[in-house]
């Protein structure tokens, strides 16, 4: 997908959901289990329910890595049934990859190739050769964490270098240079609303993918305030609160009510642009 | 595995070996292609030929993960035929994971249960919460990305903060104020074996996981007159420079031959602890 594909969809939908598919088969109605894959059905309804209000979903690798070759399946499917039935959708794989040279080739190719996916969250630890391997894939996002929603982010995102500049900010300029620069995003926790104005200062046209709105307590308006830009530029994802709103037959149809409550607050946000 | 398990294993068989077992179906000899499971069958015929050699395993998720679920069944197969022959000997997942807190568990759970790796490298960018759930199990050891070994892990490891100490002395520093830090070990390149002196002030009696040795330019001995301690205290990874040395119907005897040639060499740096 083309970064203008995904602001088309954006207008259209008056929407920049993105909805967290991370799937805990402790949190799933029960009457899923009995299913063949209850994983995946879990998935196809709340992807059936929501694909109007949202643009992106993002399945969290380690939920399905957790249950081993059945969870790895489970995300083949997953990808697939979004790439088949809404090809518009924007598709993350929230890996959180990372490693030397050849290496992040192998990994840019499991995601990109073999389950197609439009991004996929990396690591920025090991610096350029571990970076620009997956930004060669053309029409493929690199969405690199910045300074993430957790509270360990102050451990070393914060670390203030020369300059005081801290880690994260340097993150964000060095990413720059790197080449098909243009391709990538950037992880911007929602639980440090501040952050988005040096955030925009350095990088103000790429998209950020923002966690922490929701259960982790940051504000879809502090977010907005200074990190939303003339094309939007924000991919707000919320996972808990929308899979878990429901947990019995009725689950997606709660969560695609929490899913319009969010992207009805997108709508009056989006007015303002 | 204990740390003194692993210590008693390095001592009798005099070496601190580490085989990286990153397998790529472009690089093996083309008469195991037509098995069912070639990765699996290349990796079990270097494990029957070196075992007596190498302390440890390590295969890099990224090559598991680039075939699909092929990919991901091998990769089982391989840590369940390591487990069930060889218990003796260490493995380590090379994943380079990192999430927040119960998303970090959830790989956790994946590496140590699932599939029973005595070991997984973790990306540190995220901080305490990303790191301490893997530090809960016990007897299970997580090994931090410190200072790498590719040309780019100079843009954000060798970052100068406050006190002038680069980001990846902070970042040994912190990890050992997490709680179970005892089970951690630390990944120090051998490309740049200047900085095992610093290291070694700051982490005296953990292991260090050593990747860079050979192929990519790093020396054995230049690693060793820092990094060594009074139990050895290493594991020096080898991959292509081992798996790669013969690509004939001999491939597992030359696998064979190269990891000797290590190992002895490191029978001679241990003979003077």
């Amino acid at each position: 997908m083309t970064k203008a594909q995904l602001i088309q969809q954006i207008k259209a939908k008056k929407s920049f959901l993105c909805i967290g598919l991370d799937v805990d088969l402790e949190k799933i109605p029960s009457h899923l289990l009995q299913m063949e894959d209850p994983i995946f059905e879990f998935n196809k309804q709340i992807i059936d329910t929501t694909h109007h209000l949202a643009v992106a979903y993002k399945p969290n690798t380690a939920f399905y890595e957790a249950y081993g070759l059945k969870g790895w399946m489970a995300l083949e499917k997953t990808i697939a049934y979004l790439n088949q039935n809404h090809p518009e959708i924007f598709t993350i794989a929230d890996a959180k990859r990372g490693d030397i040279g050849n290496t992040s080739t192998r990994y840019a190719k499991a995601f990109f190739e073999q389950m197609s996916f439009d991004a996929i969250t990396v690591a920025p630890y090991m610096g350029r050769d571990s970076i620009e391997p997956f930004l060669e894939f053309s029409e493929k996002f690199t969405i690199l964490l910045a300074l993430t929603s957790n509270p360990g982010s102050g451990d070393f995102q914060m670390l203030k270098t020369g300059h005081k500049k801290p880690v994260f900010e340097r993150i964000l300029q060095k990413a720059l240079t790197y080449k098909n620069a243009e391709q990538l995003m950037f992880v911007i926790g929602a639980t440090q609303p501040e952050s988005f104005k040096s955030v925009r200062e350095i990088v103000p046209n790429h998209f950020l993918l923002v966690p922490g709105v929701g259960a982790q307590g940051g504000s879809l308006e502090a977010v907005c305030q200074y990190g939303l830009n003339a094309e939007v530029g924000l991919l707000i994802n919320s996972s808990r609160d929308i899979i878990f709103a429901g947990n019995d037959v009725n689950f997606a149809q709660k969560a695609s009510e929490k899913a319009l409550e969010i992207q009805q607050k997108m709508e009056i946000l989006m007015a303002h642009l």
